[in-house]
């Protein structure tokens, strides 16, 4: 039997004991935390249980930075787009951002380190031909060519941390003060951060585990001249950059950064960019800074005999767990938040720690924990959801955020996630002793890789984005199928090949961007090589538009591949004979409802009558797959997320490996059912991942088959296995 | 009143001669003609009325062609793609195409006139680097680089009439002779031509209009190896090509054209590409060649004391009747068929002849003319939709194709006809005496400008295309509407800058093809001359992907000018706060049915607050408005044709001019009906657009307003308009 306490972390809060001791019992909870405006008082800590204190590194030391403002951390922004409606143009660069958040550099000579560019041409306008009001925070231009348009990249300092600066705006925290964010990377910071942590930790004798929260750099967050998020990348490097950083840069890659190379167009190189090799250059030389700076933090926690662990999010930025220097970090355990199967993933694959932890939905805040609101609904609906990752890859823990007082003012509540808790240790327990099988490996390409393990399409964790759903649908199947998953890069397919073992590769984005590749399928080294790979056994599986980029009359570089490629207006003239669908196919044989290729994609067509045209309508292919040599290519319109999208994509992936007669090993014929085999612990689950009953034939290894019924959102474990 | 006979042109056919003339009678027909699969006899000549003869010049004298089948007309083809899978590829060239359509030319040099491309890479294949097997028509490459695409491009001979051949194949002519095509520009077949015309005007001395049909190379009309259609492209050059006329381009050019300059990746140079210099050379050389060659034969004509008339289509490139040398030939008329408004404007706008001629629908052929069915309703939303651009420029004639003794035996046809040509010689006796009113210039901008006036987004002549008819709306909704239409080229504003005159300039069309105007953008003096042009109180209405190209933070480069963008993935970082939909709007004012954007245009986003958002709906928007200086900037997503959409477009034209306080001027309320005054006239007519009964507000010049009733298909004609 699995264990029926621990793994479970709970938020607490300040006199709240005796309800604490008593949703620990029933939890199983061996973890406490602080959480974003509660403190836990010295009786709580005094529990037997692991306690968690949030810890700020280069924030919420005003003492410090308002002493050290040369030391603030710095941001390159782009003004907007200016028309030159007569030779004079003068730039209000500053025009929409939030005076309280960023503020110009004048300290840094702007002529040596901003750049105005004349977007109509692309070139740099010379130093020499504009003048900076420093009083107004503005540039003026005296010659504009007439109508071209005109911006500004300034240097400039933030001032406030963004993440304070948000829950100070929302929660109207008036005239508390402003956390200014300080850059370790300077003398005086570097030496505070260390310094205040040898202090802090003697001063926290009671904590466990400090969760940093988390290292140096914030992820891009911008605000406008409203205090409105402007701009906001997960991702972003915009708060790296410092001119101590562009130097020592310089210094070392012997060549100099242009402002450009960060503001890049305005779009400040979201991952949704592909990126440039000097802005790969840059994000490595952040990377190892923080990895190293990172690590020295952590030695001093190990030293006072502590944990660290790291919340994977805000100041997170050149941590990335997937990263080539994460390891060096030191890290005994990361947490994050937890949306569904992809975040949960983002955690529990994350190497080179002891533990990982989930923060599981929902909250316990008054957006869900109000009078007459039953939480439990939302609760089950989020846990089937990420439970099928769990059964793939378990993080090691979960736990929960906000307020604990709610939450226990809804007994149904308590009781379910007391079933949560449960159902986790017992999966834990099964999961994490041996690898489930896999029916097959997929590598997910595009131009990030593993450094972006899970988090392709991701803009604002988490958020939907129209342009993003419909290919986020794959991750979110993927999470909990029982398929091994890897991340690739173009570069690595480059420099090293696809490996061996992979049975598909998936490419699946929008023309132009980093996911689908844009030029990098400009590449005949690449293209060639997948063309070789599938061509020799092996399956591609494209979404959306695929190794998209006009070329040589096509548009998806492997048409070749996929039988189909995507009309451009430019071969209208040519007669399209082949848009007739089959009758039946492999790939949506148990098919039942409509489909749904969410956001879709128009004007895809068949190449030629060798193309298994599954899915035709509206005069477009949305479902398409080809042999190719020993191989195949499936084409694919959008897969946003659902059990029956899921389906779809194993079938899909099933039959781009031509392994079509393995499918039914462990498989539960309706879709809303999945099945994990462990077979090392002899036994196997059938998942009902829906909150109603569901009836379903299940195979087993052998192929053997019977029919069973499963309760709502509930797992029927069975012997077997192996 | 107006003329009670005449301008009308019947199809006869022989043994018919009482019922033709009761119909011409009926119908006031003055002229005759012979028609696919007819001839006219003596009795039937000798009528009063003005006999057409149709004239082939380049094909049906095989008595010559099979003498001289070494000036064939020629054509450049490109092979499939070919994958290299080893070293050693073979490529068969002819592989889909038609044996009897088309055959490889061994007589010029292959390795001279040839082209072999790696197109993964894009480079050509040294001539010496592959080996021709004429026996299989195959191309072998001896060290193709794996897993690289490879075509050929090869001269063929055409040895089969494209139009000849549709007609052989669809009525099964069995074993009649296939008409060989020769090649006027050889000198043995330009003597023929001649000589066989002066001939033939002495042999058919009742022939008073000499109906060329056409006349010296046929559009790309390409059959596979099924002999079904392969490749059709109304404007295509391919036909026009011959090694001499090669050698002759280079002799004046200075250059030589490559075999990639005509084979276009495959694409061939359809009108959606953007025309490269090349090509444009091309085009004019052979333009001049036509012009001149035709001035030839319309001047034997002409010397035999007879007309000659062209039929706008089968073997017309070369004579574009809004090119340049067009007026060089000298024709009397044109004749070409009717299809609804645009291609009555086709018609009914060309200058340089003595009349036009519009050949209506239906074709008294059998698809439509059988027992059980009534032809009438199909005439009737024929001659409505068509009426709309004859109220504003008029054709000089109309006349019928097909058989009229099919036609006989459906007499509420003829009752029906009888009012339709009345109709139209009312009509056209008030539209030709004087200009109608005008509300507006608009200019149509593409790469294409003038040349295709009326023609573009169409592939083959009047057939549906998904990719085209959400732009082509707009085109047949200008064709009725009260305002003066215009066709720039990105070059005429180049070179001349946009004309003073012009109230709205309309780009509109899908990213990189020439419509949108891809590239052309990539030009820092196009976007800004139409960016000042606008600010100086122009307007500008872009539909779908206008001005599209990737550049400078920037999708549409004139999204300063349109208060949009669409997103492409780069700016989803970026929040977008404006995409909220005014109340109402002028361009919407009137709208009762639910928006129909055709295919659409998806992640079009507002700029700014400054961007009024006229239609936001499904997270995107459809239609937007945007001042500019003195001028306005208007988008749309997709404006198929609909009467809703006609008035959608009216009131977007006088927005973006500025001009709404004039829209009410000669102007219905009831979206179904449509007003054009005739000031010289003194009257003005308001249009039932509809097959139903429709009541609308009705004002006059001075804005004064009465209620109307308007009989089903009707025109009320009202004393007044000046």
């Amino acid at each position: 039997m699995s264990e029926t306490k621990g793994r479970v972390t709970l938020p607490s809060e300040a006199n709240f004991l005796e309800k604490t001791q008593e949703i620990m019992e029933r939890w199983g909870a061996d973890a406490l935390r602080d959480s974003d405006g509660t403190k836990l008082d010295d009786e709580i800590k005094s529990l037997n249980a692991k306690i968690y204190t949030t810890y700020f590194v280069a924030r919420g030391h005003n003492e410090f930075a308002e002493k050290h403002m040369d030391e603030c951390q710095q941001i390159y922004l782009m003004s907007f787009h200016n028309i030159a409606v007569s030779e004079y143009l003068e730039i209000p660069f500053m025009k929409g951002y939030y005076e309280e958040q960023v503020i110009p550099d004048y300290l840094h000579d702007p002529k040596k380190w901003w750049e105005v560019i004349d977007r109509t041409t692309g070139e740099v306008v010379p130093s020499d031909e504009w003048e900076l009001d420093k009083e107004r925070h503005q540039v003026a231009i005296s010659h504009a060519v007439l109508f071209h348009e005109y911006t500004v990249s300034f240097l400039a300092y933030a001032i406030w941390d963004p993440t304070q600066m948000y829950n100070h705006i929302t929660n109207q925290w008036g005239d508390k003060p402003h956390d200014i964010p300080f850059d370790v990377r300077q003398t005086e910071s570097g030496r505070f951060a260390r310094e205040y942590l040898i202090q802090w930790l003697k001063d926290n004798p009671c904590t466990d585990v400090v969760r940093f929260t988390t290292f140096f750099y914030h992820f891009t967050l911008v605000f406008n001249n409203h205090a409105k998020e402007k701009y906001v990348d997960w991702f972003g490097y915009g708060g790296t950059v410092s001119v101590q950083a562009l130097q020592e840069f310089e210094k070392e890659y012997g060549y100099a950064l242009r402002p450009e190379d960060l503001v890049d167009n305005g779009y400040y190189n979201t991952p949704f960019r592909i990126p440039t090799p000097a802005y790969l250059d840059y994000m490595d030389f952040i990377q190892r800074f923080v990895a190293g700076k990172a690590a020295e933090l952590v030695k001093i926690v190990h030293e006072a005999g502590k944990e660290a662990m790291m919340f994977l999010g805000d100041n997170w930025i050149g941590t990335e767990p997937y990263g080539k220097y994460f390891g060096q970090i030191g890290l005994d355990a990361v947490v994050g938040s937890v949306g569904g199967g992809v975040s949960l993933r983002l955690i529990s694959d994350i190497p080179h720690v002891k533990y990982t932890e989930g923060r599981f939905l929902p909250y316990f805040f008054p957006d869900t924990f109000y009078e007459g609101n039953d939480p439990v609904p939302e609760a089950m609906r989020n846990w089937v959801t990420a439970r099928r990752a769990i059964m793939r890859s378990p993080v090691d823990r979960i736990g929960y955020g906000g307020y604990l007082s709610l939450a226990c003012k809804f007994p149904k509540f308590v009781d379910y996630i007391e079933k949560v808790t449960d159902e986790f240790r017992y999966i834990y327990d099964t999961a994490k002793k041996g690898k489930p099988y896999c029916g097959l490996k997929v590598a997910v390409l595009n131009s990030w890789g593993a450094i972006r393990s899970w988090q392709p399409y991701m803009v604002a964790h988490e958020l939907w984005y129209k342009q993003c759903y419909s290919y986020m649908g794959i991750l979110e199947a993927l999470s909990g199928m029982a398929v091994e998953v890897v991340f690739l890069s173009f570069r690595d397919i480059r420099e090293n090949g696809i490996p061996e073992d992979v049975d598909v590769l998936i490419n699946a984005g929008a023309a132009g961007t980093a996911f689908s590749g844009g030029r990098e399928w400009e590449d005949a080294k690449l293209v060639s090589a997948v063309r070789k790979w599938v061509y020799e056994g092996g399956g591609f599986l494209g979404v959306g538009e695929p190794a998209a980029f006009h070329k040589g009359g096509r548009f998806f570089q492997l048409a070749d591949v996929l039988g189909v490629d995507k009309e451009l207006g430019f071969t209208l003239s040519t007669d399209k004979y082949f848009n007739k669908a089959v009758d039946e196919h492999f790939i949506t044989q148990d098919r039942t409802e409509p489909f749904d290729f969410g956001e879709s994609m128009g004007d895809v067509y068949a190449l030629s009558e060798r193309t298994e045209v599954v899915e035709f309508s509206d005069g477009e292919v949305h479902i398409a797959a080809n042999r190719y040599g020993q191989g195949r290519g499936v084409y694919i319109a959008g897969l946003p997320y659902s059990l029956e999208n899921t389906r779809l994509l194993m079938r899909a992936l099933y039959y781009a490996a031509g392994k079509e007669s393995h499918l039914k090993k462990w498989f539960a014929e309706n879709p809303c059912c999945e099945v994990h085999a462990y077979s090392e612990q002899g036994k196997y689950a059938v998942l009902n991942n829906t909150v109603e009953e569901q009836s379903t034939v299940v195979y087993d290894g052998e192929g053997t088959h019977a029919e069973y019924t499963i309760a709502p959102g509930a797992i029927l474990w069975i012997p077997g296995g192996d």
